[in-house]
C-alpha cells in the first residue's frame, strides 16, 4: 500500500463517519421537523377527544395519560369533620375528596354525591354550569349552542355530550395547536380586572390556560331570550375579579352584588363559598411575582430522546422536584422537601384552628336562634361568620395555596381565626342574655357526627347516586360511544372509584 | 535618531509604566498588608474603648461610627398604646422605644424610664443584668470582677464603670482581633441546646457575635459564695434554650422552670417577657437554612480604595439594598422593596389583631376578678392569657423577625390570637355567670389613656429620671473620664434623646 492509497482510505473513513454524524443530526432533526410544523387536528371547530390529539403529539399525550397515576380518594370529610358543619346546608357537606389528576376530572364530578342521581335531563340538583371545569366537550359544546345557551338547565341535560374529561382542547386551539382561553367568562374577568387581552404574552397564557378553571367562581343569573324566542335564565360562571384579585376585594365584590351561595342550614348565615382561587393565590406569592408561569413548574421540560417537550403529567412539583424546582433551586432534595413541609405544617396547624372556630360559631349561632335571639341581636355575629369563614375558605380552597403564598394563606387564616372567635365572643354575649351560660356546642370529631349534625341522609344520597350510576350514566356513556364522541380506550378504561365505593 | 535610539526610547517608556504601575500595586499591597497583619489592641485584658480600636481599623471604626445616624426616637407606646396594657405592672408599659444604632445602646439605656432614677449604687429598680447587652465594658467587668459578680447588685452600681457603648470588644478578641464570644451565658446555652463550641465555623461566629445579644434570656438566680465568703444571688443572664429555640420549646422551658418575669397588675396572670429572640426566629428562616449569616446581610462587604471590609454600620439591609440583599437576589430595589413591604403588612395587620385581643383579655380578666371570679375559675384563662402573650412576644419583640422568618412570625401571631380569643370567650362566660353580661373593655386608644389604666406615674417617673440624669448620671461620667475608661470623643458628643426629652 503506498502513501497516496493511506490518505484516500483515511479520506474514505473520515467522509463516512461525517456521512453517519450528519444522517444522525438529520434523524433527529426530521423527528423536530414533525414536531414543529403545526399539525390541524380538525379542519374546523373543536376537537374534544384527546386521543385523537395524540396521533400527532404522542408524548404530549401520553404524559397527560399519566395524571391518572394520581387516582387515590382521600375523604377530606373523614380527615376534617369540621368541614361538614362549615358546609351545612350545602352540597361540600355531603362529599369532598382531595383532588385527584385531570384524567379523573369527569369522573370525580360524575360521582360526587354533591351532583346527587338525577333520573333524567331535567332532574336536579345540579346547573350545566357544574360540568365547565370538567371536560374538553366543554368548548366544543359552548360552540355549537352559544355560552349562554350551554349555561342553561339542568347538569343532567348534558350528559351524554360532556364525556371526556380535561384534555387537549381545554387550553389548545385545533387547528393552530396554540395555547388559547376556551372559556370566554375568563376573557371578560381579565379584561374587567384591567387586563389587555391583545397584549398578553406567551408566559401569561402558560399561567392563564390553568385559570380558566383555577380560579374563585360564582354562577351569575343571566336572563336571554333563546333562538325560539322564549326567556331563559343562564347560570353563568363569573370570576369576581372587577375589583381585584385579593380575598378583601372579593369580598367586597360579593357584597355589593348582594351574593350568597347558600344559607347556612345551622347559623342561617348567608354563605359564600369559595371555590379554588388558585391562580388568584399564586398571583400574590413570590414565584408569580418573580415571572414564573403554573406550567414553569406544573409543566417543566422533559427530554425524550431528540424531543424536548412541557410535560402533560400536570401534578405536584413536589412530585417531580429534580426537574421543576432544583432548575432554580440550588440546594439537595431532601433539604427542599423539608422546607416545604414546615411550610405546609404552619398552615395546616391555622387551619384546623380556623376550622374548629368556626364550626364553634355556627353551633353556637344555631343555639342562639333556638334560645329566641332576634335578626337584631344576630345581625353583627352574621356578617362576621360570613367573611370569617370567606376569608378561610379563599386561603385554603385552592390546592397548594400553602406553597404558591405561604405568607398571604397563613394572613388570611389567621384574620378568618379571629373573626370567627370574635363572632364567639358576640354570639356568647347574647346566650347568656337569654339565660344559657357555658354552652357547649355538640360532638363533630367524626364525619359520621358531623353530617348527623347537618342533617346529611348519606345513605339515601348514596343510594340514589348508585341508582344513577348504574342507569343514566351508563346511557350516557353508551350514546356517547355510539355518536362518536368518546373514543378515548384510555379513558374508558379509567377505574372507577369513589368516596362509597370499596376501595 | 536612528533605529535603535527609538527602540530605546520606546523600552524606557515601557520600563517607567511598569514600575508606576509595580509601585501603585505596591501602594496598595502595603494597605493591604497594614491591614493583613494583627495589631495588638493592648498586650492584656480587654480594651473596652472603641477609638483604641480604631487606630488600627479606621475604616470599621469609621463605619461603626455612622450607626449613629440611626438616631430617631419612635415611641411605640404612642404608636401602639395596647402594649401598655399587655406590660401593665412592668417595666416596658412606662417606656419602649424602637431600637436605635449601636452607638446609642448605652445612652438609651440609661435614659429609658425602665432603668429609673437611683439615686446610689444600691439603689433600684434594676439589677446589674440590665447592662449585659449595652456595652463593651461588660466583657471588661465581667473578666475583672468574674462573671458571678457582675451579675450581683443594682444596675447603678457599676455607671462609673459601664461607658462605653457596644463597640469593637462586644465581638473581637483584643489580642488577636479575632471574632469570639465575649458572653460566657452564650457558650453555656449552646453547649446545652448540643452544639458542640470547637466545631463552631467562622460563619456560624458571623451569627453568634450578634446572638450574645439578639436572642431571648432570663435572669436566672444563682446563689454562690463571694471570695470575701459572702453568701449572694446573682441574677445571672441565661437563655432558655435547653429544649430547643423555637417559641413553644422556650415555652416547655419556661414552664418546667415554673418561671415568670412579672405579675400581670390586671389580669394578675404569671408572665413572660420575651425580649428579643432574634437569632432564635433567625433559625426558623430560609436565609439561615440556605447558609446565610447575620452578618452577611447586616455588614455586607464594602470597597474603600484598595480596602475590602465588612461594613460596621449594622442597620436594617433595606437600608443597603444594593450592597446587600441584590448581591443574591436579581431584581430591582423596587420591586424588592415591594415585597418585603408586603411581608411587614402582613405581619402588622396580625400584630395589631393580636395586641387588641390580648389587651382586652387581661382586662376582661380584670373585670372578673372584681366581680368575684375565684382562682380555680380564672386558672384556664390564666394559663391561656400567659401563653398567648408569649408567643406574641416572641414572634415580634425581635427586630425584623416578620424579614427574618415570615411564615414562623405569622403562624405564632395566629395561635397568639386564637388564644388571646379563647381566654376571653372563657372569660366571658365567668363574668356571665357573676351576672355581668356584655361587659365593655374601658378605652386604650392613646398612650395617655393606657398608661392611666396601667397605674403608670409617668410625671414621677420623668422626674426621678431627669434628677438621676442632672446628678448621678454626670458623676458617673465624670469619674469614668477622669479615670481614663471613656475616651471617646465621639461617644461623649452624641446628642441626647428620650421620649421625654423635647426633639
Amino acid at each position: 500500500m503506498n502513501k497516496n492509497s493511506i490518505i484516500l482510505v483515511l479520506a474514505l473513513v473520515g467522509i463516512a463517519f461525517m456521512t453517519f454524524m450528519l444522517l444522525s443530526i438529520g434523524g433527529k432533526k426530521e423527528e423536530q421537523a414533525l414536531l414543529n410544523a403545526t399539525p390541524v387536528i380538525k379542519e374546523e371547530g373543536i376537537e374534544a377527544r384527546s386521543d385523537e390529539w395524540g396521533k400527532y403529539y404522542p408524548h404530549q399525550y401520553d404524559s397527560w395519560k399519566q395524571t391518572s397515576e394520581s387516582s387515590k380518594i382521600e375523604d377530606q370529610l373523614e380527615k376534617y369533620p369540621q368541614l361538614v358543619i362549615l358546609w351545612a346546608g350545602y352540597g361540600f357537606a355531603k362529599d369532598y375528596n382531595a383532588p385527584r389528576g385531570h384524567a379523573f376530572a369527569l369522573q370525580s364530578n360524575r360521582n360526587t354525591l354533591r351532583t346527587g342521581g338525577p333520573t333524567g335531563a331535567d332532574d336536579g340538583p345540579m346547573p350545566m354550569a357544574c360540568w365547565t371545569c370538567k371536560s374538553s366537550d366543554v368548548p366544543r359544546l359552548m360552540e355549537k349552542e352559544g355560552e349562554l345557551e350551554f349555561f342553561t338547565g339542568k347538569w343532567a341535560r348534558a350528559g351524554s355530550e360532556i364525556v371526556n374529561p380535561i384534555g387537549c382542547a381545554d387550553c389548545h386551539n385545533t387547528q393552530t395547536s396554540q395555547l388559547e382561553l376556551s372559556r370566554p367568562y375568563l376573557k371578560r374577568a381579565l379584561e374587567e380586572s384591567g387586563q389587555e387581552l391583545d397584549k398578553l404574552t406567551f408566559q401569561d397564557m402558560r399561567s392563564l390556560a390553568c385559570a380558566q378553571c383555577h380560579s374563585e367562581y360564582y354562577f351569575k343569573k343571566t336572563p336571554y331570550t333563546d333562538k325560539s324566542g322564549k326567556d331563559q335564565v343562564a347560570a353563568v360562571v363569573t370570576f369576581p375579579w372587577a375589583k381585584g384579585l385579593s380575598a378583601e376585594n372579593m369580598e367586597e365584590y360579593y357584597n355589593e352584588y348582594g351574593f350568597m351561595d347558600w344559607e347556612h342550614k345551622m347559623s342561617r348565615v348567608p354563605m359564600l363559598k369559595a371555590q379554588h382561587p388558585g391562580y388568584e393565590t399564586f398571583t400574590t406569592g413570590i414565584h408569580f411575582k418573580r415571572g414564573l408561569s403554573c406550567a414553569d413548574c406544573h409543566m417543566p421540560y422533559t427530554q425524550k430522546g431528540a424531543i424536548k417537550f412541557s410535560t402533560h403529567k400536570i401534578q405536584s412539583p413536589l412530585d417531580n422536584i429534580a426537574n421543576s424546582c432544583l432548575t432554580c433551586h440550588r440546594q439537595s432534595e431532601q433539604e427542599f422537601k423539608d422546607i416545604v413541609q414546615e411550610k405546609l405544617d404552619r398552615k395546616n396547624q391555622l387551619n384546623v384552628i380556623a376550622m374548629n372556630s368556626l364550626a364553634a360559631a355556627h353551633l353556637t349561632a344555631k343555639k342562639a336562634w333556638e334560645v329566641g335571639a332576634t335578626q337584631a341581636e344576630m345581625a353583627p355575629a352574621i356578617d362576621t361568620i360570613r367573611s370569617a369563614q370567606w376569608l378561610w375558605d379563599y386561603s385554603i380552597a385552592s390546592h397548594g395555596s400553602f406553597f404558591h403564598a405561604p405568607g398571604e394563606t397563613l394572613r388570611l387564616l389567621g384574620v378568618a381565626n379571629n373573626k370567627a372567635q370574635q363572632a364567639r365572643i358576640t354570639l356568647s354575649g347574647i346566650l347568656a342574655k337569654y339565660g344559657v351560660i357555658d354552652y357547649e356546642v355538640p360532638d363533630f370529631s367524626t364525619k359520621e357526627k358531623a353530617q348527623q349534625l347537618a342533617g346529611v341522609p348519606l345513605d339515601k344520597l348514596v343510594d340514589e347516586k348508585q341508582t344513577f350510576r348504574k342507569g343514566l350514566m351508563q346511557e350516557w356513556n353508551n350514546e356517547a360511544v355510539e355518536e362518536g364522541r368518546l373514543t378515548d380506550e384510555f379513558v374508558k378504561g379509567l377505574p372507577e372509584k369513589a368516596s362509597y365505593l370499596p376501595e
